[in-house]
């Protein structure tokens, strides 16, 4: 048996250990992998009273924080568990006040370098996929002592 | 009785009130406004155990959190109490992992407009003025219905 | 004869000639329209010995200005000529060193507000679509006295 | 005779030639280092025709040229002469019209690593040094083969 180029460097359930491990995400934070191929994450977000903020909306926060994990479930696809990858940067755009309803998550990876790996974040309402209401770009920082990026990756 | 051109257009303590009215920050998140003028702010976030990710850091959530915070804060002593105000954009730097401590986080505006208010926040750990471990820049958007800025606004 | 709902509220000749009025672009930039929808827009830049820095790779400036260029046309298409609006911010990622080559810019509309449009750029060198050179996001400001948005916008 | 701890890594007049033979700046684009020291630069433009778009303000690749043309010049003050070094990303926001007249630029560097040297930049009208036209704030990243960042870095 043998892994296809296009098989993630992680499976959604090592990717969540990682994350309970990691302690990283607010115990009211329910979350789940829907998709994880090599360089692409779908994560969803279930709806919650904590998230929402003046006016019925999600915060900034929230979004975020839900961008910030797909990103990261993103680049283990590509580069395989590593605890200590870290975010580098991240330019995000609230485009519209998501209502209180639960989110989807879509990361693209667009470079996987030695160094650095890059992202495109799109967060939309579940049933409104044509509504993007966050949008996030950024990279994570790989640790110097990381497995090296295989060829395949993209 | 009358205001100076620096009086801040909200106190700390309505701050607090309205952030703690709008649910928008996790229940472990202990902070507390340092300084309030008019187009400054600083927040002090204490230490939690809860923010902390693997490698002994605090994690990009929490800075981004702490970063928005202290923007709003920036952005409400010019424009005065807009619980509506929301985060437009934020571009942020993960600079250097800081260790497990008290975080001080500082946003100046550098251009309070009809429509967008923009600033420049800086984060770093406590005793330690001269690292900076996080900086953020972004805009919050002025909701239509709310008061004009004032001329004396930076 | 009507306008379907894809039809971009300005055609490729009328933003030719807006950017030639508008003198923004430096002579030696040749470029061109390859595909204008409404909410999308494709345009080419010809090689230049004028754009290439030391390693042979074409300079940031060069990308930011057809980024910025690409995103303008798509902006338009979606408001329709408006010579007064400006870009209000952009983060812009530099992925890879493109080689001295034709380069082509796609950008996509993610939201189109009363105030701001939103989009997302990606540039590629010509025959190389898979490897994103680098990505953009941002947002022009649209003039108050713009013509209102239409209901049909992304 | 030795270096100070805060001596640029280049001098002004180094940084010039580099730029020349890099070609990556326009004929029309005259501009001048004020200031230099270890972690500071500051670039002055002349006020040109061909920078005005319409409205009568001056153009945003202009405004991004200087910003990642000072932010070099600050970037190599400390790692010192790098024809090599790109820029890895850059957020800018543009914040008001300038009107055209010289602008002057001003770079901080706020972290010098190992890879990445990241920095803020302000620009403003020449004699308007409150009013900040263009806030960037980015990244260059460092050559493998470069020369360490010595240890009196920012």
């Amino acid at each position: 048996m043998t892994n296809s180029p296009s098989d993630p460097a992680i499976d959604a359930q090592r990717f969540a250990t990682l994350v309970h491990e990691g302690l990283v995400i607010p115990p009211s934070f329910r979350w789940r992998v829907l998709r994880l191929a090599r360089g692409l994450a779908e994560v969803e977000l279930e709806d919650d009273p904590a998230f929402v903020r003046p006016g019925g909306t999600i915060s900034g926060p929230t979004l975020f924080t839900l961008a910030d994990l797909t990103l990261w479930a993103a680049v283990l696809s590509v580069i395989g568990p590593q605890p200590l990858a870290v975010t580098a940067e991240m330019a995000i755009h609230f485009l519209r006040r998501p209502k209180p309803d639960a989110l989807v998550a879509r990361c693209e990876v667009l470079k996987a370098g030695r160094r650095l790996v890059h992202g495109d974040v799109r967060i939309v309402s579940r049933g409104e996929p044509e509504r993007v209401v966050c949008h996030a770009t950024g990279s994570y920082a790989v640790p110097d002592d990381g497995p090296a990026v295989r060829s395949s990756a993209p």
